[in-house]
């Protein structure tokens, strides 16, 4: 059942939303509750912050294609974000947003808006096979990984996550030696998703280096993240995979379907890989 | 043999040439000569042209991430490039960079600059299996497809483009109905690959739509390109690979390899889809 604050809003609408402040632009308040570890805010979860300010002035309704630079690590607190308007048409629009937080700009995000459809693909990537929800191995709260429980990481507790055993060994201790993990996923808050919170997915798992027993944090550098369709309620399913890591970066691919089997976002990340 | 011209620069270093701006910033004369038809220049020419004005201030050498907005077509000309720095660490730095013409900005590029180390992958995607060069079918000029010159595309006489058989039938009015192309690649005045160069290449080859027999062009709305590694000397090889194509949109994923065989770069755009 969806958890609503006094305003109605559920978790993650709440968390993500910006007001407009006097001086121009938009403030928010980033939930210290949406972190993956030490206080460190998931870089999707910012994505849907920036994303918002885009959307309030722009003429349409989702974005479609979003592109960040994350400049430094943001924390919880206030944040303004400035956006810059570009061109709009018919079919989308252009807006660049910076978020700051009380040291100067943590974020540099380019978004690009558009009405999604409900056109039936001409082509499409088919869903990889992934045992059902109920089969699959819950990460976080409660979980334990390799006998040990896991670590407090805030995101886990906004986002249900239920890897696919097959690339969980190293939640057991045994990491399989190939980068990809797959978990269903949904907002634990009950709400449904969207094209914003596919935002938030597609950087929601942990680093598939950790299946090659490089257990550390590897931080996001750049992010694009491409939304394809309005998802379906339900779980959505994702995939994650490294293609190459080498002198210091891996690069981080995620594709996500629906309930419905349709794939309704991409994402590419270059990140620093854990040592 | 390269082609230098007469300040010894090779075409490719001449055409994305910029110099410091009196009043701040760079200014670049684009050249008509790498456009991808009707005098539309290529998405990863002005790129790479970007690059360099986010390279000229940086204390590192390589692009490493590059993700562009493309707010309206670039037209060929004086154009001017307003550069703004962000943080610049020890091991990577980054640049913002927006691309004016006469009517305005056209293009929003996000640069993170680092060097490109020698360390072999711990992990890779090994080349595919694609017939030598002298195997492959040229594309442009002096080429004919379906028994038709191909039209005059400048990008053509200035990146050598070989396409794999098994990957080229729209070229012989017989389109696969897969949505991938493969071929080998080299700048046509003998310079060698370097990270700049694999700027240009992450979207040098025809839309993959082709390949349904959708022949129209397909405007990049945003393109991110990482480069992993420092190509070797020879010929490139790029795979791309459209995976949905839905609403209006498509995706398009190219994978690069250098003479070695290593993967030397990674793109994804979002581009309109040909009606």
């Amino acid at each position: 059942m969806p958890q609503n604050d006094a305003q109605g809003l559920s978790e993650f609408d709440a968390a993500t939303a910006v007001r407009r402040s006097e001086g121009g632009g938009f403030v928010a308040d980033l939930h210290p509750g949406w972190d993956v570890g030490s206080g460190i805010l998931n870089g999707g979860y910012l994505l849907a912050v920036a994303a918002r300010a885009a959307l309030a002035d722009s003429p349409h309704p989702h974005p479609v294609a979003v592109s960040a630079s994350y400049l430094r690590a943001t924390p919880p607190g206030p944040a303004s974000l400035a956006v810059t308007p570009g061109p709009a048409g018919r079919t989308l629009a252009h807006t660049g947003v910076v978020l700051s937080g009380p040291a100067g700009p943590t974020l540099s995000v380019q978004v690009t808006t558009a009405a999604l459809g409900d056109d039936a693909p001409l082509r499409s990537v088919p869903v990889p096979d992934v045992p059902p929800v109920e089969s699959c191995l819950q990460a976080g709260p409660g979980a334990e990984m390799g006998g040990h429980p896991v670590p407090a990481v805030g995101l886990r507790h906004r986002v249900e996550t239920r890897l696919d055993p097959a690339t969980a060994g190293w939640a057991l201790g045994t990491p399989s030696g190939e980068p990809v993990m797959r978990a269903w996923l949904r907002l634990a808050d009950g709400r449904e998703p969207d094209p914003l919170t596919l935002l938030l997915f597609a950087d929601v798992l942990p680093p598939t280096s950790w299946s090659m027993g490089l257990m550390g944090w590897a931080p996001t550098v750049q992010l694009q993240v491409l939304v394809r369709a309005r998802p379906a309620p339900g779980w959505c399913l994702a995939e994650a995979r490294a293609n190459e890591i080498a002198g210091g970066w891996l690069d981080e691919e995620y594709r996500i379907w629906d309930s419905s089997g349709r794939l309704v976002a991409q994402s590419r990340q270059l990140a620093r890989a854990p040592r």
